[in-house]
């Protein structure tokens, strides 16, 4: 009997998943309708396959959209975050499992005991980061339990990132996903995190000169600064007695200490509206955030702000963004000075058609186990092929995709509004995973309660 | 004919307004109702004078509230500006005057129309800042213009200080005035203001590092960081076309570069709970935002993130306040950062019996006159005399005293919900603060546009 899936919202992380479902509709008996405002975007080989249906879909069209969902078997939600909840609650109407990649909202968690109660599955947070973080997390940490082991320490760190091929600026970075989050990243409270027990904050002025460093063998080394709550997950993974709990970012070492510099300028706030932002250049923009000076160069001024000399790499970061360049302009008008930023920024950090991206993340577990206290560390590194075979899309968009299909085929039974941190989620995910190369490489190393290489300036 | 004044609110900044009232009770008639919830602190000299009857009235009261009004001629209050917008109505209803300190409010502005047409007065900002700042400068700016001048530049600087004999620790400051302000001075946004005819923009992490000096006699050299929005009052004082408006906050120079400490260290923060706060040692609360080490001491961990040497005056500064002490300790519960920075500048930052507090002023002015570029700076002194009879309460109560029996007297007689910055209020109130030894110094100096004693680092 045929199953049939339904993919609401056709955005750029989906590439992968439909393949692998398409690769798979004769041997599944699979046909998937993707449902979309627009719908012309979709590669030729998906459009043309026979068991792919187009739906042109206005989400906002109750009727269209229950009509969508009562034929499907399961859904899929590929929407922005906010739109998930109407998708759910049709689910919920038409008893149908839902799978999305997104943050479990406060909305849908409520509706855990309707979706339990009618033996409906609403997977969420298994994409990558969340996602594939939490299932391997969950796996490793499940493996020193099943030992005899109490977890001390988890860390756990994601990065995107370019390509160590398509790597080809001074920063080490170009947008890979939304640039806004990238310019915004670390606003909005102080990060908090535990370390050997102890509390700890980072305000956001300096949240980017206290970074981590870690290695990735055939990568080189990378940095990480602390996500605004390492505390996420504490309860969910049942770390309540862990001593150290730290989540962040990973870059390439030396992105942060440079993006500091627009942090300490104050270019990334994004609060307020600047006066006359429309048709400003990126010089004058640089200018609002220094002293006035009759004589003195904007380029002298920023120097002696910041403290850095002219033969310093940070000083080559600035100009290669031409941010001194009285002719290039900014045509926003009522912009932050975060979303000028970001014009700026967009200019030399978009990818080309044929650069490549690269996810990396990394994991440290200490534990206790027989009196001993011992390490694992675990990484995991995704190149892209290109640009709509990103690493993101593959990382984001197969596990959604198989887990759709283990719940098609009852592998995944457990009912409710869920997160992936179960073994009979992550056990058959993970091992799937490996045979599309995204795999986790594991490393016992010394336990130290804390981070030897790390930065505080 | 007896002319009656209902003050309700009888705070700690009324001891000058209460004694100009009663000295001049006889000669002007004046009966005065003190009106509080709690009336024991009152002086035994005012509680007693004949002309004074004390009321004990609970705000909420609406019948009690509305006959104490009703029975007046004129209303003061200095309540929490909150509270203002009640005690306005109550004067609109029964059709009397009122004047406050407080800053003007949009439920108080939005009066105006209902004020004017019942020929009432509403005065507000006449303290010391708001109050002593709008009168001072539009004298200068009415005078400057009456020769035919035009303004190109007006800055202003205000700061509550502690007189230069009860200056005793090496940060020159004592809380005069709410501590809670001082601590979270500067925060919700960047400082904006204008140089030159180009705005410019802080960042709160910056805000301490980007001063302005400026020289009193006899007083020595202060510095001024930027207050939120310097354009405020643009409009009002009719400065549309100046090319810099800068308003500030004055301390003694050093102040500011030593509080950038607890701004980047997060301590001044206001967002957020502290785990455990109660019965935190400061030790324990200064490594809070210090990176995590086995070995290495708080001191040394701080020293190296702020970059100070063991013998720079920062450090003195530091260890004056007792910040390294494991056997202090914060009793508060539930405390932000900025709540447990604040108790511990209270223990030793708070006037002593004898110490006197202190006012500084400093306003520039430049203009365009017959083709010349001039500049005038005015500065104003005031030394409190004792702990009642503070600086503060001088300048905040003598304009409001002297406003109200101006308006008792038909001096002041343009109706309307207003601030005072017209002549017919700022003359009169100047002239007569001059017999009570608050004077403004005038200069003429050279016009520069900018000020060349600027701090950016």
């Amino acid at each position: 009997m045929t199953r049939k899936i339904l993919v609401v919202g056709a955005g750029k992380s989906t590439a992968y998943m439909l393949d692998y479902f398409l690769e798979k509709s004769e041997s599944e008996n699979l046909q998937i309708t993707i449902a979309d405002l627009n719908t012309d975007g979709i590669a030729a080989h998906i459009k043309e396959h026979s068991a792919c249906t187009l739906l042109t879909l206005d989400i906002s069209n109750s009727e269209e959209r229950q009509r969508a969902v009562s034929q499907a078997d399961i859904v899929v939600s590929m929407l922005p975050a906010r739109l998930h909840t109407t998708i759910a609650s049709d689910c919920l109407l038409h008893k149908k499992h839902l799978v999305t990649a997104s943050y479990l909202s406060d909305d849908m968690k409520a509706m855990n005991e309707d979706v339990t109660k009618s033996g409906l599955i609403f997977m969420n947070e298994i994409g990558l980061d969340p996602g594939i973080d939490h299932m391997s997390a969950m796996h490793i940490i499940d493996q020193i339990r099943d030992r005899g082991g109490r977890i001390l320490l988890f860390e756990s760190f994601t990065g995107g990132l370019v390509a160590p091929e398509s790597d080809s600026n001074l920063w080490n970075y170009k947008f890979t996903w939304n640039p806004r989050n990238v310019v915004i990243a670390g606003q909005g409270g102080a990060a908090k995190f535990i370390q050997e027990g102890t509390y700890k904050y980072i305000p956001y002025h300096k949240l980017f000169r206290r970074t981590e460093f870690m290695e990735i063998k055939g990568y080189g080394t990378f940095e990480a600064y602390a996500n605004r709550d390492s505390l996420n997950y504490r309860e969910a993974y049942g770390l309540e007695d862990a001593l150290t709990l730290y989540r962040g970012t990973m870059r390439k070492v030396g992105f942060s200490k440079a993006w500091n510099m627009f942090v300490q300028l104050g270019m990334t706030d994004d609060s307020y509206i600047v006066e006359n932002s429309e048709g400003m250049s990126y010089r004058d923009f640089t200018n609002l955030f220094l002293p006035y000076s009759p004589t003195d160069s904007v380029e002298l001024k920023l120097r002696h702000y910041l403290k850095i000399d002219q033969d310093d790499s940070m000083w080559g970061k600035l100009l290669e963004l031409d941010l001194f360049n009285p002719k290039k302009i900014i045509p926003l008008k009522h912009a932050t000075p975060a979303q000028m930023l970001q014009k700026i920024l967009e200019d030399k950090w978009t990818l080309a058609e044929d650069d490549k991206d690269m996810i990396v993340m990394y994991h440290k577990f200490g534990y206790e186990i027989h009196g001993k206290k011992e390490q694992i560390d675990a990484n995991m590194v995704v190149v892209g092929e290109n640009r709509t075979h990103t690493a993101m899309a593959k990382t984001v968009g197969l596990p959604v995709a198989m887990a759709t299909l283990l719940i098609l085929n009852k592998k995944i039974t457990t009912p409710g509004v869920q997160i992936p941190i179960k073994k009979e989620v992550y056990e058959p995910v993970l091992k799937e995973l490996t045979s599309y190369d995204v795999v986790f490489n594991e490393y016992k190393v010394p336990y130290l309660g804390y981070n030897p290489d790390t930065v505080a300036g």
